[in-house]
């Protein structure tokens, strides 16, 4: 157990892992190559093996030396996941099923702090414009319906149901030959759709311009906040110490109104 | 009457409402699907007529409960307009006119005050950039004019009249093959009409750029401004706090003035 | 003279020439329809002619009315140059110089304050990214040369020459079939093209975004500047009134004093 | 040497620089022509080395005057490599390596210091997108194995191999006809392909916002810290000339205090 754990904290530890993550990459990318001998391939499977034996040698060190508290930092369940999924697909020679090894990569982003931080802060940016997405789902279903009980019938490639209206909506949404290929066919065919494209492509636009909005007004605010609270902590520090000098001066202020008061009494007396 | 507002205030009736917008919006999805058989069609549309049943319910219950007040709220109306308008196209068969009932989907903008509050905010940004829209539509209006007259003779698909080249033109705008399926053609007959198009392109670019930039100028500075409220408010309780302090040392002081007073005014005597 | 003073300072006189630019701009809309017999092409050329007479009358009263003071406003001459090559133009019949006739629309922009607002304020953006478009411009200008040379014997239509190649440059950087018509017919023939348009494409999208970040910091810039002006003038006069209670305290305090060293001279003496 | 320094400083030299950058860029420019006759080519090309011969006068000028000094400023560095880039391809007479003789007019960057400013500005905005590019990376690689697994047997033209899925997923990012020529094609083959396509376009779409926010957010940053630390140094000059004058009245209020002191001394005496 003690030597698992020094294991893991050595100083090395860590960058091996990284350039063991990295050596897997290149080696799923390279075979992707079509133009591969078997011999070949069988060598790079036999990497892409070994790498496979290193991550779950560490995933295993760590399980047995953090035991409960491995489950408790997600990036740990993340990595776990990833590599269990590469297990069980190891086996299989679908290439379809295969594929999915190539999420193994993703354990770069447990690696790099960096990459987490990026990662979380994105993360935290979609509750803000959770209800945009909403209005926008709602924009796509009501134009998607729209559409097919329009065009529907004349272009089923197109609007044939709610599924392949909204993809041809998104399409349209990005802007990605929504004249050509979209919007002047069945224009030829119904002059007055232009309405239609027009109308949702002005309020997609306006959401999604919107949504935008929100996420930079929002990074700005959490930067300026951030900021007036190290402003608000300077002036609380520097409004202390001005109050000790302000102490000063109101002791020696009331030890001469004590004075004062004494030559009163003195007078009266 | 004291039954239904009873029922309105019943703290399940807003769920069950919801709920019923949902599925009735899944029906109508499903009902875009061409290979539905026509026992599957006539129970699916069932569904949609109870749905509507319910919806009217719940309208005429809002109505008698809270008689004139309900039309003192614009989310109220909107909802009126489109249960209103699926009654009147309930018995068409007509496709195109049968569509419109989908519009029955927005009842859940009015149901959700988070996307009341997200569209109001988005009506609310419409103002602040309604000349640089206006000023988009006289360049657009020029250009449509100006390009019938140009290349109207020998493109009539692209600039046939004023309104075909707007149309054109919003392609154009929003880049799409504006290159290969509109000015290229062009430029092959006329080749200085990149001029027009360059020309064309940068105007709006900018025009749009600005209206961006406004939104988001105006967001930040609103977002900048209730922040400012709220340190002002802190500030004012501050002060306040502080000129109670003030007051106390003031007072102090006042009556040892005094005091000195009556010490002069002894010795004068 | 006082006649045309009074005509021009008349209430409706405004509301009047702006009816007619907007009745102008419908008439010159309405002659791009291609299906007008000769007779309606008569009558709606005849009302063009009389809003052109209209023009010319304001135009020729304000020069009588305010002589060289309708030189100093630049929207004066604006307004100038649009009338006056509509009258030189008038009389031609080819098309294309017809065409002008369309920036008298133009006219609606020295109408409308708010309209002139916002031009002014477009044009005022545009020195702040003049060094960005003489950048963009050189990187156009580089790629060109360099495009021509690598691509223009094999591709002529889209890299023959300078002015080709840029105007094929302005249509990858707005992404318009930028890999489907030239990117990849290229790659096809010289398969490293790719770095080529990769270089191009990121040093155009930074360059641009460069631009726009310019636009909107010097946007929030002027506004947040504006805001502490205001504040500024705020503090300032609540610091005066303050300082006039500070100068009562003060006065009184000085009061105390003197009598205070009234007091200590009596004592002396 | 002092006739060199002098030549340098010399007020019109740095104006004949920038003219002869300029009239290179033009030639070079015109050169691209592809009608051009022999005669011409050959006189263009005389124009061509002449100013080449006045770039290497002027950068062995500097390094004579500079000496060491010479290398120390990043853009003279520049300078240079653009030059001798010039005269080591200056023999050559394939098209694709005299095409980098256009390089030359990069060293307009280093003539203007505007320029020189704004790429020093582009080139510091760069870390601190750096991680969000990785991340990006990360997922383009991913998703070009993954690809590549996927749709690389049934389209080898546009999955085949990472390198080339990259290049296509590269092009659906910037939505160029990524449905009509990419999604499309594969999802009547492989209907469910449009999951593959949607995530990658919000992941890619989310990442690249998440760069401008971040952008925009350092920008604001940056200038809103530069008007505070100008707002600090502006309160700590007020501060200092209102300490001088509370320094005064505190003088006064101790030197009456000292003399109450005197009289309380005085009188208990």
């Amino acid at each position: 157990m003690e030597i698992l754990q020094k294991a893991l904290d050595w100083k090395h530890t860590q960058k091996i892992i990284t350039s063991v993550i990295i050596l897997n990459a290149i080696v799923l990318g390279i075979l992707t190559d079509r133009s591969l001998t078997a011999e070949q391939i069988f060598l790079l499977e036999a990497v892409d093996k070994a790498c496979l034996v290193i991550f779950v040698i560490e995933l295993v060190a760590k399980l047995l030396v953090y035991r409960k508290n491995f489950w408790s930092d997600a990036w740990n369940i993340f990595d776990f996941v990833v590599v269990a999924s590469s297990i069980i697909f190891i086996s299989s020679s679908v290439s379809i099923i295969r594929a999915f090894r190539i999420f193994r990569l993703l354990k770069a982003l447990a690696e790099f702090p960096e990459l987490q931080i990026l990662v979380s802060a994105m993360l935290k940016a979609i509750p803000s414009m959770s209800w945009a997405l909403v209005l926008l789902f709602i924009i796509f279903y009501i134009f998607a319906v729209f559409g097919s009980a329009l065009y529907g019938e004349n272009f089923p490639e197109l609007f044939g149901g709610v599924g392949g209206s909204m993809f041809t909506l998104f399409q349209v949404m990005t802007f990605e030959s929504w004249a050509t290929a979209v919007a002047r066919p069945i224009m030829e065919v119904q002059p007055y759709a232009w309405i239609y494209f027009l109308v949702f492509i002005l309020l997609t636009s306006i959401t999604l311009l919107n949504v935008m909005v929100g996420i930079v007004v929002e990074a700005v605010g959490t930067i300026s906040e951030a900021a007036k609270k190290k402003q608000a902590a300077k002036d609380a520090v520097k409004a202390q110490s001005e109050g000790y000098e302000a102490d000063e001066v109101e002791k020696k202020i009331r030890k001469h109104f004590e004075q004062i008061e004494e030559l009163l009494k003195a007078r009266k007396a």
